[in-house]
């Protein structure tokens, strides 16, 4: 037996690369948080520590902020496709790149009617992701694409009801045909294909999607509702392969007005943080192509 | 000399009170985080342990929810006041009383272009905030109401510069006429009077004046664009007696693309976290009333 | 084509669940954050929304306090085993459960130089975890285990360089044979058999080891440091078949004081937050035992 | 009537400096989190924009950093005191400063039974804190230094009650005789005269003081020990004029156990985030000199 080096990778987190277009008078921002990745033949840096196989994690910093200008940031899923692929130029020992985006949206500031052409106010609804992973070189090369939101939180005061649950022992929950069903969603969709995708009308189109199906439905579970967005997402977008929701239930408990003689008709709420359901599932193409490597530590290695 | 009691208080920190109002199929939503505090004659409960002053935390917890039914939530500084001087009703040995509310905002989910009668995503640009002050009973009562907002990120790519500033040994910064201006706005403003106020259109007129006057006003310094919000707010708001504000310069420097032959046009920076400049300011009529006990502990105690 | 459910599932996260043993007037605590997921076959749950096979969120977090209680908390691998294995017999439809537990160490307070019977302090330095999977039923019950530490914050002040690394045309950091290295520790190991394992004496020893690793080592790259840690805890250890380690490289850069016509030998330094480098490496045995679902879903699901 | 500036300040937060002292190999290390603010003639600065009195924030950086070279860190408090007094002759227009620091602990690594020269591990349980207040210059200067720490998590679970309070009709607590107390202090002391003074002595003994109090104290309320924990700091300590604390009632509620037919002898929790009570108290000397500038905006301005 030995004791060996096995699955590892290193990069630079949490690039903050802001990238203001000023082509004309009327600006444009693209405000990002980038995180890079490489794979590869790391083997003597862990090993004997010697580093002739290592690309600066700094080289990589530099690299995010050049590729905001050189290449620009038409969406952060063709940014992030420009860089993976130059690091695998840029390091020949390397073999895989991954590169993670944030975005953070804003709103023009509105003027006396008219949206103001350089300033604005952070949206702050949610955040865009993007997880693109590279592999390989020249016509070997393989790239996958995630597209993603994260904390889009979103409540409903009428049309959800839970009941009709398994029952056991521990079992003390009422069932309750209406209550307030709140969550922070979370989702990411994989592509099959990138074909011509306009990437920022899609992420339009797949958040109006899953708030529409949210209001619309009437859930009879977070799962039902988080199954219905995924449908009309799936519907909508052929080259959508699957999408993946993590939501918690953030739980708002009706107060116990009735010991004081009132009565509390889902009027009053408390909003708990802890603990919280938390609801995940994958809604998919029963044709769908292998998911390859773009799941493989997208979210976090350990 | 003796080692005695000092100033103290007592409360319940951050009930998160929501209130949902179902009159009509087209609900209403006020979403709060809700802390109460009493100052009085405590001292027994501190030096021999005796309670008998108290009205415990979790009774004014659930007066905070009781009165989200009884009384409603019209604005949160009309909330606040009702709630403040309930207590001094409810606990004979408090002199005073402080409610301190910060309330998140909700939009309706627009479904095939309509706004959905009970279904919510969070707002998230910022935070509304009321501190309010209840002394005294019956005649001598006096009340203390601030509004405000907390966490108002706004940025700006053109109109802003920072030169001819004071210089010493340790001066380092480079002069400049065009830079991006960034800030995630606090403000609070004081009320002189009370009388007739709509709450919330004020809120939503002082929002929009400091949005408006952050974007149209050329900037010398942020202190410079500060004190051009607090004129606009005073002048169109009478009852206001004066408003402070505190607001992180949020840096985001050039990224350094000379060392690789390139351009940087104010167009590609990394945004900083820390540190940052903090500029602070309150704008006033020279003629207002005395704030007496308006930020007595407005913001923390220690 | 048809749109289906893929991979799912569903539970309560983040129980608070504090567990006091008063067997002796000496109390032990066991501080936990437990979160609970079942998966299996759900489906109808998120097609038709009917409930039938879903055991509540409620009663996940009803068992993770009850169990505190009747099996107590010898340690959160041994609590987490216990609590998996129940919900596949409490819930039929559940194929699979996952627990996840992280736990805050409290020391005694000393009073006159003895440690107090009932009364601690919160330690601080690192948080322990544990990921417990469980499949199938009777002999074909598998079991997974993870163990592991987070957030363990430590700093060298010599003895770490960095140089002969590749470089590019974006390459502009300058090689160091002397400087600051810091890194926030995230480990965790698996094991390939926990028979008679003692978790909380290898734990501590996991701990100690990676500790005297850092210090004791001439470190030529974060990723040689870890390696080593990892080398001296499998030696150590012959049930952990694998050890895996996410550690940001805190960045402390010299602060230049040759500006000031000061020399700065290595003695001053700003502590960067963001970005961070991002050093990620698992160190195995060549001959472990298959991960199984070990890793599966064991940091989140989207 | 006329709109006129009042109260402000501006300066530089959240300067991250990391003093190392390598005068032996044995190295020893300070970590702060240093924040600065003048007060002074800046009218000019916010009504007409000219920045003539502004000596910029990032020069307020430089010199936080410079500082930790030339001046050292004997304690946080002498190093603040020494900024604040600097800035007043950096910065003619300035007539008022005000220096912050947080200081973050570190243990020595220890291995084979030695503290290790020159590895630490984040300690993690409390941040020392210190806020210096400078007004003036020459005879006329006056210093106010206030000593802190905050964040000491704390919990006991034995020798605490709450029982014999004021009710209302929402008054629905029970009365206890065995609870858990938790709560995270933040103390702030203030210093009636500083000569002679060993900071890092004094803030070891307050320390421990508290804790002791804490952990030997029957506490009939939170109020009542934070009290106990005051005289013992003032009786120990002459030259501190006055301590006041903010603590947080971490609640940890009796598990309902009952209703599965188990009993629960205050043996399992679930610990709350919130609500919280706030309990927030002042322990002073009768004779204690006017506290002067001392607190003013210590915690935030607005």
């Amino acid at each position: 037996m030995a004791i060996v080096l096995g699955t590892n990778r290193y990069g630079k987190s949490e690039n903050r690369v802001v990238r203001i277009n000023k082509d004309t008078d009327r600006h444009e921002i693209r405000d990002m948080n980038v995180s890079t990745s490489l794979y590869g033949d790391f083997e003597e840096a862990h090993t004997s520590g010697d580093q002739a196989n290592i690309l600066p994690t700094d080289t990589q910093k530099n690299t995010s902020f050049v590729f905001a200008k050189t290449v620009g940031v038409s969406s952060i899923e063709e940014y992030a496709q420009a860089l993976g692929k130059h690091f695998l130029e840029a390091a020949p020992p390397a073999t895989r790149s991954q590169i993670r985006v944030q975005e953070y949206a804003w709103d023009r500031i509105v003027v006396d009617g008219q949206e103001h052409d350089h300033s604005w106010v952070r949206r702050g609804t949610e955040t865009r992701t993007a997880v693109v992973t590279v592999e390989g070189r020249g016509d070997d090369q393989q790239v996958w694409v995630l597209s993603g939101l994260e904390d889009l939180t979103v409540l409903k005061s009428s049309g959800s009801e839970f009941q009709g649950y398994l029952k056991d022992q521990y079992t003390t929950l009422k069932e309750t045909t209406d209550r307030v069903m709140a969550t922070s969603l979370t989702a990411r969709w994989r592509w099959s294909d990138t074909e011509g995708v306009d990437f920022n009308a899609v992420y339009d189109s797949v958040k109006a999607l899953c708030l529409a199906a949210f209001a619309r439905h009437y859930s009879k579970a977070l799962q039902n509702t988080l199954f219905v967005m995924g449908q009309d997402v799936l519907e909508a977008h052929p080259q959508i392969a699957e999408i993946r929701f993590s939501a918690p239930n953030k739980h708002h408990f009706d107060y116990d007005l009735g010991q004081f003689g009132l009565e509390n008709n889902n009027e009053v709420f408390i909003a708990a943080d802890r603990p919280y359901g938390l609801i995940e599932a994958t809604v998919t193409r029963d044709d769908a192509a292998e998911a390859g490597l773009a799941w493989q530590d997208a979210r976090s290695f350990v």
